[in-house]
Order: structure tokens, then sequence, then C-alpha cells
């Protein structure tokens, strides 16, 4: 036994895909000072296997853990209730708990936090940020050291398939019946498309990297719904692709403290960078800071192996007495708007002074057209085509826009792309 | 105060970029519990600035700095001698030593370990590998859960910025003299381009990765001295870049512990690769897990700002308890040959006979030819022209090469790149 090894009981609370996947690789794995002793689950008599140790004892009972000497439990059930309660519950009485449950620690995270630190417990949730990827373990050890001002994730797989098979050609109807046929996307895939999913794990990035305790709702999330087929083919025009982006960013001015942007939602991303890369479910995710410019970290970010990774890694911290460096955040605001490049996507029924319509209601806003595309091949009864604008704020944009939206020769709903620009700084 | 943070007195060894970006970081951030007491550097009196507090001794005795109360001594002096001798001394003295030093922990890392544990301190060295990316922490925390069996870096980023300059077009020679004169490379660039900096870093990642023990001296290296820009242009015509690749990996049927293959040297790399989206000094680190799948760490791997974030990570998390994870690794020896696909160059005064030679030469070795590419635009008298071969071992290629070298025909010697295959298994 090594000298900085303790022992550790184990109890799995969720014997769904991530916690069979956890007791899978401490059964195959046997780490140093790690125990198994308890599974929880409801009904689990319809979840035995035949390679859980028999020294495991199953429950369908959470008080049966609660009140075992299991002083780790991992909390793989999800959501905000019961889960919220239990992790409560087992803090206070002392015992460590590891979460993969991001809703929990996006909206939960500093109330537990406290209440970890006060019992000498330990609280870890390395699996609920982009999986098996070690973000969470890469900022706070890793990354302590600099000054971090800007995030930026692909923090969604679901989105991801259905955006990076969009880029191949089919439409989003059609990619979203694929990925719930996969098991890639909820019957109700609201959490994960309007972009509910990513902001919980932005919401924990910005505290661990910006220091910034953001109220998730606060942070405006827009539906990847609305993205078509006929927008990748005008992206491609621009040299880019389109990915959900979730991001957050210290205003300059405020880098010690008090605003920060942020937003969830499609956007614009050029080829040459590091977020067009993913493909299907994977994530990736960019820091970039004062002093070490970007970071990139990259690979499967949901599924239940990748996840598993993070819990076990998680307990092995535990079991070997790393203690994650916990440093102080501050409540933000969200303050501000991002100044960015768009693309207007347009479709209309072809006559003469569209564009000067449209160029009218953009300068009344103050924004300036930097570059109008139309690819050939569509019909002058529908004609789709793409405005480029300089930088300007999503909210003057949109305020032309409702004006241009009540042209008559429109066919539907202008649809606006921010364009994420590189910004390395080292 | 934290409840968890300690008062550390640390003391950093050694002025030059990355000790000086390192006492910056710690004037302008003022890690918690972090005091910043000594400076120790030959004829410091030259390095005076005004921006280090007044209270920071300057010292150009490494005794003063061993017999203070200095408790965590920062060694960024690089090198075997003196910096071993000094992490030495100063573990045996009880006091912590945080390194930048790959050399030093690829050659003497683990008697320094044990070493540090019998004294129940710290030794950390996140900035040995890949600068300010934290593939160190992310593989001891976030990766131990995981079981990897493959790593594959760009560790130098010296052979990163020539590569990617002769992939726009640029002859060796050419760029090295440009790097030099950027300061991207030193007077005599052995250490880089002849793979060693490379070699030691992959002993450092496979130690912590794979816990394999290797010895560096047993770890191949080749060249990228002898990469020409007709390479890059045949490269091209495979979908492949050029790039300096260190690699490690168990053998299959050695998970366990016996084998592992590991090399360093110039490798064509397939476009979709993580590993060819590096510019520049950029250093990229795939990490394949049989749980969690392949990862990627990409960002500055060098450079005095990036390495300090590294250094003082390493230092916030000594304050912060966070004890690294350290998980036994075991002498490992070098076992066989990767089997891989092969391009080779020849440089030729064509006539009738050559392919037929090498053709012959190729399968009296048991080698397939999978493909011949012929560039229009050489002269027929310095003929350039590329074979690629199926899967072989670089020993079978090469005795087949000597026997082709003896052919009259050929202007230079036959010049083989292995290509790197993709296999992500999640």
């Amino acid at each position: 036994m090594s000298a900085f090894v303790s022992n550790l009981k184990v109890a799995i609370l969720g014997f769904g895909t991530v916690g069979s996947s956890v007791a899978r690789i401490l059964c195959d794995l046997k780490p140093e000072g790690i125990e198994l002793t308890h599974i929880y689950n409801r009904k689990i008599a319809r979840k035995r296997t035949d390679w859980v140790p028999s020294t495991v004892q199953l429950t369908e009972d959470f008080e049966t853990v609660l009140n075992s000497d299991a002083n780790v439990l991992l909390e793989l059930v999800g959501g905000l209730d019961p889960a919220g309660s239990w992790v409560r519950r087992a803090l206070a009485a002392g015992k460590s708990v590891v979460t993969a449950n991001k809703k929990l620690i996006a909206f939960h995270g500093i109330e537990l936090e406290k209440l970890a630190r006060s019992k000498n417990a330990h609280l870890r949730y390395g699996a609920a940020v982009a999986g098996g990827i070690p973000v969470i373990p890469g900022l706070q050890q890793g990354l302590a050291g600099d000054q971090v001002t800007r995030i930026e994730g692909i923090l969604n797989g679901t989105c991801n398939f259905i955006l990076s098979k969009m880029e191949e050609g089919a439409e989003f109807a059609d990619v979203l019946k694929e990925a719930q046929a996969n098991g890639y996307a909820e019957a109700d895939p609201t959490e994960d498309v309007d972009g509910f999913d990513a902001r919980a794990k932005l919401v924990i990035l910005s505290r661990l990297a910006l220091r910034a305790d953001i109220d998730p709702n606060e942070i405006p999330c827009r539906s990847i719904r609305e993205v078509s087929a006929v927008d990748f083919a005008y992206a491609r025009e621009l040299g880019c692709t389109i990915r959900q982006i979730a991001r957050a960013e210290l205003r300059p001015q405020s880098v010690n403290g008090s605003d920060v942007l942020a937003s969830v939602g499609p956007m614009l991303v050029p080829k040459a960078s590091p977020l067009a890369w993913s493909r299907g479910t994977e994530n990736t995710v960019l820091v970039g800071g004062r002093y070490g410019g970007d970071v990139v970290f990259s690979g499967h970010g949901a599924g239940g192996h990748p996840t598993a990774v993070a819990v076990v890694s998680d307990v092995i911290g535990i079991a070997h007495g790393s203690r994650a460096v916990d440093l102080p955040s501050k409540k933000t605001a969200i303050g501000g708007e991002f100044l960015l490049r768009h693309s207007i996507r347009f479709i209309v029924c072809d006559q003469p002074g569209i564009i000067a319509g449209i160029a009218l209601a953009l300068a009344e806003q103050g924004i300036n057209i930097h570059a109008i595309f139309q690819k050939p091949g569509y019909s002058q009864d529908r004609l789709p085509f793409v405005v480029t604008v300089e930088p300007c704020a999503a909210s003057a944009l949109h305020r032309a826009l409702d004006r241009i939206g009540k042209m008559t020769c429109l066919l539907e709903k202008p649809f606006d792309l921010q364009m994420l620009e590189p910004e390395d700084k080292v």
C-alpha cells in the first residue's frame, strides 16, 4: 500500500449507462485503496449482472447507503431532485461525493462546495463537463497559475452530432431523428438543442476558469433548430462551419471581476479554428489565458465509458489525497453584449429594392454591410442570400431585422449567426 | 485565508526567460498563501528589475537559498548539473521542488520522487512537458481512471516551427536559420531537431500515462534534418503533412506491463489528424485510453509565460494541499517495432529497370508496394518519386533500402517516413 493512499468504500447511486461503466472500470482496474461496496438503483433486481462481485450490496433504498460505512458516494442519478437532497445529506454526514451532475453543480455547486468544506469532505465533479476530457482537472490543477479571460466550447455532443451531419447536407429534422434512433438525443431534445445542457456546463467552467459565478438563467440561449442546410452552404462560402458554441469572456475593463459576457447558441466557426474540428459527438473546449494563451482540450464528451473515466479519476484523486485546487470565485452579472461579425440569411421572392431596404434598416442601427453572397441554383421565387455585417451587437442587429422582417418580399424570418473570431494573444 | 491553503515561501532558481515570467505572474496575481522570498541567479546584479518587490532577496549563492526559510524551490536552471544536485539537496532538506526540467525528470525522476515521498515533500514538474498545456495534470488527475495505451505528441516547438514553415515550401537549412534568428532554435539545434528534447518528454509521459519507465537511451530518435521540401509535396499527394512525432504504445499483448513501442522522429501525419493542426511552435498531445478513447491537448508548449503558468499552477497546487496522484509505474523495456505504412522518397537519374529493382528488394523482405507517385515538373536527370508500402517494420524496410541504395541510378540515399494511423477506439 502506498504511503499516501487511503482506503475508500465507494457506493454508486444510479446504475444506468454511466453507473455501470464506473462499476465495470472499478472491477477491471481495481485501483488501489478503492472498494466498491454498494450499488443503488430503483428496481435494482432488473439490473443484476454476473460481473459485479457478490461482496457488493445491491439496494433500492438510499437510506441503506447513507447509513452504511461507504465514505464516498458517486451520484450518477442526474437531475436536481432527489439527487440534490441526497448529495446534501451525504456531505452533511461527512461523506465525500463525486458527481457527474452538471445541472446540480451549475445551480447549487457553490452551496454544496461550502457544505463539503465545512465537513472536511470532498465534492468532485470532473465528469460534469466534457465527460472523459480532463478540462476540469486541467483548469483546476494546470491553469490555476494563469488568469483565464475567455472560454469557448463545444459542450453538447448531441448538437455537435446534428450539426456535423448537417454539414454533410442533411436537414435538422432528419438528423434529429437519426440521433434519437442512435441514442444520441432524447425523445424530448430541448435540453440539448435549445442550449440548456451546454449552459449548465458553461456556468461550471466560468466559475472554475473565470472565477465568475453566473446565474444560469442570465445566459442567453439560442436553439439550433432554426439552422438549415442552406446555412451550411453559405457558411462554406465564408470559410466556416456552424457549431453550437458556449462562450464566456471577461470584459477587458473588468478582468478583476465585475462583468462577463456569455452566450450559448449556433455560431459560424472558421474552418481554421480548433472548434471546427470536432466531429460526431465530440466535445472541444478552448481556454484563453492572459499568460499562457489558448489551450485546447478535445475528445469524447459523453457516453458511459468516457464519463466513467472522469468519475473514477475523481475517486482515485480522493484516495490519493489530492485536494482539488479551489480558487475563490465571485458573483458576477452578465453585462453587455459581444461585438461580432454576423451573417444574415434571407429567403425572399426576388424583386427590385430588397437590398436597398435591408441596407437602410441596417444603416439606421449603425451597422455596416461587409458583403452580400448569392449562390446560384435557387429559384427567384424562393431565393436565399446572405448579408454579412461588420462587428455589431446582436440587439442592434435584431432591431434592424425586426424592421426588415416587415418587408413583404421576405418568405421567412431572417436568420442571423454570429461569427467566432480567433484571438490567441500569446 | 481559506481553510485549506498553507503559507509557502518560494525561491526561484534561475532568473532567465521562464524564471522572470514566474516572478512576474507571482507579482501580478499574488496567489493566496504564496510569498516570493528569494531569486537566485549567477551574476544576479545584471538581472535587477524595478518590479521585483524589495522584500525579495536576490542572491548568487545557492547555499543561501538552501539554508533560508524558503520551503518551495522552483528549479528553472535546466540541465542535469548542477540542477540535479540542487533538487536532491532541497528535497533531502524537506523542501518541496517545482521544476520545468524535462531532462532531469526523464533521467532521474523516479529516484527524485522517491526521495520527495520519503521527506513528505512535493516534487512537481507540470512545466516539463508541453509548457502551458496542462497535459501532466490532465493525465495525473483526469485520466487516472483510464488505462492509457497510447501517446502521440508534437512535443518540440522548434521542430514544429521548422516543419510547418517547410510545409509552406521552404527548405530545412533556411528555416533553421530563421528559427535561430527568432530565438526558437538554439545555436546548436541538436537537442531539438535530432529528437532528444522530445524523447525526454515522451519518457515522462510514458511514466505517467502508460505507467512504463523507459530508459530514454532505448528510444530510437530520428532527425528531421533529412526532410526536404519535396517530401512535403509528396506528403500532400498522400493527404498528409510531416511532423516530428514522439509516440509510445503498450503492445496489445502486454497492456499489463511488459513491453512498449516508442520512437521519436519525422512522420507522415494525415491532415485529418489533430496532430496535423499545430502551427508554429505549438505542441499537441494525443492520449488514447481503453475506456475514454482519444483525448487531445493543444496549445503553447514553450515560451516564458506559458511555461511559467505551469510552474505557478504547481506552486498553487502545493499551497492548496493538492497532492499529485502518483500511480505506480514499472521498468519497461522497448520491445519490437511499430508496423506501419511507409513512404520512401527516391531521387534518381531516370533509366529503365528502377522500379523493378526496388520492387524486388522490397519483395525479398516481404514488403508489399501500395502505390507509386511521380509528380510532374522535375528533370529526368534528377527525378524524385515516392513509393508507398503496406504496413511493415522499419528494420525490414531498411534492409531493403540498404540493398536498393547500391543501385547506381540513385542520386541520394532513399528517405523513408512512417505514416501515423488514426485509431480512436471509442
